[in-house]
């Protein structure tokens, strides 16, 4: 055993998730990479890359609200079923036209929703509120205030303003927001590229038969797609020889490539720890966590390699799905430069007694079912690396650390996958 | 008015957004369109047109669950930390490769997790259970049953069952299923065409500058966006004036073209009212409901033209989004023949009080904040029409039909967006 092997095995020492976190982001606090300008319709779903700033008052002009007559409010004021206030109607505002008149003392004129209120006019009655009387007179039996039903220009963005902040995850109200804005190029970050490797010797890819020991390869593509959903873009180096020298060849070409490392399989403790070895080898500082207290997960490895973060999951498939989303969704948010809007989770009843050790986090797969009108998590229990538990899923469930379990009906956060 | 244009008019009979639904799925139930084959890489998020059936039992080998040791069950009745069985080691599975012997009473061979279990042996020993006693001899100190710590073939999924049944959006475990059942070539729904026009003579194209009372065109693409966003094809037909003919023709237009029509804008009853009449006219049966008990969305329009589906959304951006994800989504869902998982909603504490008319479905959208470790829906309110409410919104609270309003504290669903 070298040195640099041994060195590896003192990191074998097991922390708490959160420590875990604490002690990878104080080494490793990512930024988001370069970015690239996009057509309005292409941006939906991807990250803002700088503060996107109002060009204009938004509206540009006075608008009505509402159909109805734009008025001085003053002309209102007292105005009531019993005694209207009579005003003059001088014209008719067409919508999309700037109007050609002034609204005087004593006057009115029609005005639609989204017309432009007239000079002179500070608010508008709504016609459910007036009385045509002939032809030029309308009566108005309730009073307006000034402003009443009218949008201000800028009043809903105002020149100079923050439209939308950097580091947001683009909807579909932001992407109207911005048609509105006349931003119909945006600048969002480039998709960060995620290395995605899998080690073991009993591993085939997906479009070979495997042989009768053989497993085809499941950690690439579930993997692939979860980076994808994030935002990432997946790189596939696909299956590495469960050998040092093999595997530090991949990692290092993944190095060269790419901003963040994923090696599914093979970081279990013991003789066939290659997987961490070869982790450490790539760069300063090299493994910084090996080992947390959860289940499934414990084997995790976090690392950073001369500035680009690797992450080591165990190779069962349904425990990468969890350690992704305990760590690596954080690190390509970082990546991403993204403020992730609050997603909280859903609260339901615990449908099942569950213990759990003290000093070790659990997370449990949960199909949700409603009963009575109550939500209910089930845990889908079975032997580990069931792919079955995963598919069924709805989401996970987390048993903190301190807990030593869960009664039936006890409130739980389930967090949908 | 033609005898046409005076039908239209018997329609606005308002109904709650409960019958509404019920009178527009009566008729028309939709169905998913054509299908087309993508490569796994490709499926993520599409939705699976026929039942993916298992062609061969997963796992095909009996498989370890565990590092340890294969033996026969029977060997380890009764074993003890005082009282070890002791078994002959006979060899070493390797990964991925079938085993060249076979394990006979009183014996034992060592087992990698994912290793294919020896022919003889019907359970696995965990190692943290063994004690090596000298090359050819371990000590067992726990008994196990028959089948602990394996998993049998098509245990998992057997030959013949529905791996991931029709009408199910792929998710990234799904995917990792796939590649698990060598299926790396998906059947999944075409993404239907939606349809999606303007109205509005105010109303100018993004890339515009507007004039002094003109606004920019924002439903087509947050409405483009929101399609996408379920799985639909925006095909945008851009900004039609406001007139019966132009109208017509654009709609029958799309009617050639698309699956599903969405008109916004100049949906409101009185003069204006051409969207109804136009659409009216496209096709049998027609316009099926014309007024919703609902705010804001009330004078939404769903209609059916030869087959068709079509619905005219209120002009007002912030309405638009509430009527697509109240009565578009679910047209979409059918159109893609999806079944959508569970997503149930976020429980909140109301953070204000809200009047309602009792006979009208109310939709707020809220803002979501933490205090104290309580989430709290805050509602944005303001003039109707300000993008601004839209955008900072995390969600969506419906006061139901029966309510006249909430009180500070009530709990609620959030519908996030």
């Amino acid at each position: 055993m070298s040195s640099q092997e041994r060195s590896v095995s003192l990191f074998f020492k097991i922390l708490t998730p959160q420590d875990a976190k604490a002690t990878f982001f104080s080494r490793w606090q990512g930024e988001p990479g370069p970015h690239e300008v996009l057509p309005l319709e292409a941006a939906l779903g991807r990250v803002v890359a700088t503060d996107i700033v109002v060009p204009r008052n938004l509206p540009s002009f006075p608008k009505s609200t509402v159909d109805g007559y734009a008025v001085r409010a003053a002309d209102t004021f007292g105005a009531s079923e019993g005694l209207p206030s009579y005003l003059t109607v001088i014209g008719e505002v067409q919508i999309g036209r700037a109007p050609a008149f002034r609204v005087a003392p004593g006057e009115a004129a029609w005005i639609p929703t989204g017309g432009m209120l007239p000079e002179g006019a500070d608010a508008v009655v709504m016609v459910e509120h007036t009385e045509p009387l002939d032809e030029r007179t309308v009566e108005v039996k309730r009073p307006v205030g000034p402003g009443e039903n009218v949008i201000r220009p800028g009043e809903d963005f105002p020149e100079g303003a923050v439209a939308i902040g950097r580091g947001r995850k683009l909807t579909p109200q932001d992407i109207g927001l911005l048609a509105a804005l006349g931003i119909t190029e945006v600048p969002v970050v480039v998709p960060p590229k995620v290395a995605i490797l899998s080690t073991g010797d009993e591993i085939v890819p997906p479009h070979v038969e495997p042989g009768p020991a053989q497993t085809r390869d499941i950690n690439t593509y579930t993997l692939g797609a979860m980076v994808r959903e994030e935002g990432g873009l997946p790189v596939l180096y696909g299956i590495v020889p469960d050998a040092y020298e093999p595997l530090l060849d991949a990692l290092r070409r993944a190095h060269e490539e790419c901003d963040l490392i994923l090696v599914s399989g093979g970081s279990s403790v013991g003789p066939r720890d290659l997987v961490a070895r070869a982790i450490h080898a790539l760069g300063e500082p090299g493994v910084l966590v090996h080992g947390v207290s959860m289940k499934p997960g414990k084997p995790t490895v976090l690392a950073v390699a001369n500035g680009t973060p690797v992450v080591g999951l165990p190779g069962h498939p349904t425990t990468v799905m969890i350690v992704f989303h305990v760590f690596v969704r954080e690190i390509l948010w970082r990546l991403l430069g993204l403020r992730p809007r609050p997603r909280p989770p859903v609260i339901a009843r615990m449908g099942r007694r569950i213990a759990s050790a003290p000093g070790r986090e659990d997370y449990l797969r949960v199909a949700l079912e409603e009963r009575e009108g109550e939500l209910w998590a089930i845990p889908l229990l079975g032997k580990s690396g069931l792919l079955s538990t995963m598919v069924k899923a709805d989401g996970l469930v987390r048993i903190p650390l301190e807990r030593e379990g869960l009664e039936v009906g006890d409130p739980v956060e389930v967090w949908l996958w």
